[in-house]
């Protein structure tokens, strides 16, 4: 059965900067990062989304006409004087650790979200890993999202716990790492801490555990959506946030947020993840296409098939 | 299509011990313990298996009853003068480290396989994580098996590893988790570590995750197969030996090891292995039957199922 659905529109509001990175395949320097970078272009191959992000004089054009070229409404991208947020870091070998050497946030310190005109009536709304107070100032301007969705990381659980928990009340779905699930749920157990956050406010979970897959709890049960064994990774920078942009961007182009869409998005997130580990920064982005995400796509169906049996 | 197909005889060779074990959830003594009996238990609900393994004059009778009422065919197992093994050991609260107090392998210490008449014919051997000399020895004395599977542990991938290597060439599939696979090989990657684990020998490796499920590495590719999540963990202990007990016996009752069977075997090893880890010792699968299996496969089914799109 084909239901013909009207896509929804999507809005992301997080960093864009410039990352140095160093991992056991090379090094780069000044390339474009930032989660709202990596969400943006991972949506956009399913859904153009609107980024609402802040950059300095100094952002080379030719990043917002990547943007651009992958149909990102820039209406929001804000560009002030100053320098654009700067994150250096460095993986281990097994990729297992990653050291970041500095973080600056320049621009982004004094990073004041606005919504254009219009915008606070996207349909779905995606709060990329910033301070919560600033998530929650977002949804202040937007209306009545159909969806809202939310990152955050170990810095804000234990330095913005307060603002953390006001905001979570009104988001319908949290994605985290099993860390950070744990630290924010105090429970070591994943099924307790999901049932536990979700007793926070959000109906839905997302338990992200890199190479071994993503975890959904929510009000039809659980999902356990497999990572696809990737034998050459490259750089694994973004990969959680090009995960949010090909799941939101699903749900965007679907026009639906119904438990299976959530779980075919979480494929597509997977899928899209499976890519951004390929190559340092967002440079797989610069050449995949809709074929490429289609046959990976069938790739992990069958990943995870097995025959019905009779017992 | 039901193909009607003759089930496999499967033979085990591995510890039978008494464990004193201690959980957040509590602590036991002296309960029955062993690769051999998780792994001869659990495939008993899909096949009964031949065990050959050795206790001393201390085990109690209430065990060997317990593998009799599973139909385990018990004429491989020795009863020597002495004490049988013993294992004793402690989990963290969270269930991410073991501790071992204590190893005393009495009995087992002189233990040599030796396989009743009529067993050297069996069709499947899996060799559970002993000596590899003692696996290589079994080995010599089957016949020429269909498939042969075998487990093993960091302590004998660093101080056996040539007898280790040299049983490697004979064996089918090797059964270990990933921090053996990365000991195993040099390769952190999972798939660069089962691509030179395949190249040693076994043409399939299953690579075991713990609560993140497990992969398979065969010539028709990779399968997931995921854990199921389970809020009341009670004792890990021998979870790994239960999925291999319920991937082992499925192979025996389908009568099969085509790619689609180990697939499936994969399941019922993660089904059987969600059940073990539910109780102390085997006690889970004292009340265990067959439409709880029934039931646990079916939601491994919705575990990991999505809607293909079309895109």
């Amino acid at each position: 059965m084909i239901v013909e659905t009207k896509p929804h529109s999507l809005l992301v509001v997080g960093s864009v900067g410039l990352d140095d990175v160093e991992t056991r395949a090379g090094k780069r320097s000044a390339v474009l990062g930032g989660a709202a970078s990596y969400f943006s272009v991972a949506a956009s191959f399913l859904a153009p989304p609107r980024m609402v992000a802040v950059v300095g004089t100094d952002f080379p054009a030719q990043h917002t006409a990547l943007f651009e070229k992958h149909g990102v409404d820039l209406a929001g991208l804000e560009r002030v004087p100053g320098e654009t947020f700067r994150w250096s870091g460095v993986y281990s070998p097994d990729f297992v650790n990653r050291t970041t050497i500095e973080t600056r946030l320049n621009v982004f310190s004094d990073f004041r979200p606005k919504l254009p005109a219009g915008w606070g009536a996207s349909d779905l709304v995606f709060l990329a890993n910033i301070d919560p107070q600033l998530q929650f100032n977002v949804l202040e301007q937007a209306g009545k999202p159909k969806f809202v969705a939310c990152d955050t990381m170990n810095f804000w659980i234990s330095g913005r716990r307060p603002e953390l928990l006001r905001l979570l009340e009104r988001v319908d779905m949290l994605l985290l790492n099993d860390e950070e699930a744990r630290q924010l749920s105090g429970e070591a157990n994943l099924p307790a801490a999901a049932r536990s956050i979700r007793a926070m406010g959000p109906s839905a979970v997302i338990i992200k555990r890199g190479d071994a897959g993503a975890l959904l709890f929510h009000e039809a049960g659980v999902f356990s959506a497999p990572a696809f064994p990737i034998e050459n990774v490259v750089d694994p920078t973004g990969a959680g946030d090009s995960f949010a942009g090909g799941f939101m961007g699903w749900l965007a182009r679907a026009g639906s947020t119904s438990p299976q869409s959530i779980r075919t998005a979480m494929i597509l997130g997977s899928v899209l993840a499976s890519f951004a580990v390929e190559d340092f920064s967002l440079d797989r982005f610069r050449t995949l296409d809709l074929s490429e995400i289609r046959e990976r796509f069938a790739a992990f169906v069958d990943l995870v098939h097995f025959e019905k049996i009779r017992l």
